[in-house]
């Protein structure tokens, strides 16, 4: 049997907020098996962006990421809230170190072809992506990984890359290597049946349930590429992926009381 | 004989000028012996600071490091200019990995003691507060450490800290597995016997050299805390210290054609 490795994915929702974010990793930093993190970059990157009179734009929800956005968000991600975060992670006993997919080539990445839309300096990566042996090198010597929402092309360029996209392709890449379990969370106690109605929780989807779901348009639209997301993963060689809130997630994190889990 | 190992420091007349910078990052790529770069932070986070309204405030030309500050270095130094020279570094085929004092926790510092000065978040090292450990294994690992001027406390805060300092601190604690030669590039060709002669540079200075030419007032003040320094890491195991300016330094770095050589 591989070892259990954990990839935990955050977002807007706990970056921003002190005392959720202290809450989580202070749970965070109480799994003892490897662990990765890997975290969305929060309103801070605007809230700076608009002080220094750069101005966010979007094209169909995506950040279009222009040459003053990629310095911005490679200041305040990769390093104003990742280094935060490893230096309340170390005094937490988490031996944590920052990285962005640059950093020792973990993550290269392609700058997205410019097709109906420029997205600028945003880079797609997938599980080819990932330089496993590396990053099983720190998880071997008992370091926990701490992700920020950045790769690069191998060109000397930063990319803007979604934080979602970096976590699943970590688990699959290390799940040659390791059991993985990844793990999403989000604003949400799970993927819901009444999306207005958090105690309507799912607590298992299989294929065939999800299939049902969509049948039954069951599902809040939103959350169906998460679900997919979820199942790539998985025929991918990650061994479950579960879905939810972070406050009571981590709590439990191999009791699966909480949550959604996706196998 | 133990392996080579080159730590290299430089500051912001390099990190301020891209051009200055690529021919140096060039260079520094180029060495194929083991390397550690230490950059300090330049002029480009009072530049930020000034848009955010951060003031910069100095006593005795060290800057104080206020809550404020502490934000904007880390993210100044620790992500726009370390990643930047870390995907520069990737691009010269150098497997670069940007790190802080908290990563890994490989410098831990003391918060400086509040006299009749408060610093703020400033933080005081010495060879001590280093893993070599970490850093031994990260090297081994074909990996070429880049550091900015940033530690922490062990309690969560990341500290402001002299990149010379680090590079000093890192230099003589790897002394015990390396060869080690510290590199501190600066603004001039090297120690010089008359401070405005550029063509005056002491191509050597041994201990018993450096007495006679403080007994003949031959240096200029500014520069005797750097071959202090440099003597304090040569009393502590680093091999010798090269001092000068990074154009022609890093052409010729085992050559001694340039600088002036302190052992």
């Amino acid at each position: 049997m591989m070892q259990q490795l954990f990839v935990i994915k955050i977002g807007g929702n706990i970056v921003d907020d002190d005392l959720a974010l202290n809450s989580f990793l202070k749970d965070f930093a109480s799994i003892s098996a490897p662990k990765i993190l890997v975290h969305g970059g929060g309103k801070i990157a605007t809230k700076i962006g608009n002080q220094l009179g750069i101005q966010s734009s979007y094209i169909n929800g995506r950040r279009i990421t222009d040459a003053a956005t990629i310095d911005l968000v490679t200041m305040v991600y990769g390093g104003l809230v990742n280094k935060k975060i490893v230096a309340k992670l170390q005094s937490l006993q988490c031996n944590a170190i920052g990285l962005t997919g640059a950093d020792a080539n973990l993550i290269h990445a392609a700058k997205r072809p410019v097709k109906e839309i420029d997205y600028g300096f945003a880079g797609d990566i997938d599980a080819g992506s990932v330089d496993a042996h590396t990053a099983e090198v720190f998880l071997s010597n008992n370091l926990t990984l701490v992700f920020a929402p950045l790769t690069h092309d191998g060109d000397g360029q930063i990319l803007n890359t979604n934080a979602d996209t970096i976590a699943s392709a970590l688990a699959i890449s290390l799940s040659k290597v390791y059991d993985v379990r990844l793990i999403y969370c989000f604003e949400k106690q799970g993927v819901l049946e009444n999306v207005e109605d958090e105690n309507s929780v799912i607590n298992l989807i299989t294929k065939e349930k999800y299939r049902q779901l969509i049948n039954d348009k069951k599902l809040f639209e939103g959350i169906l590429p998460k679900i997919d997301n979820a199942f790539a993963a998985i025929d991918n060689g990650v061994k479950e992926v579960l879905i939810g809130h972070a406050n009571d997630l981590l709590q439990n994190v191999t009791a699966n009381t909480s949550g959604t889990l996706i196998k």
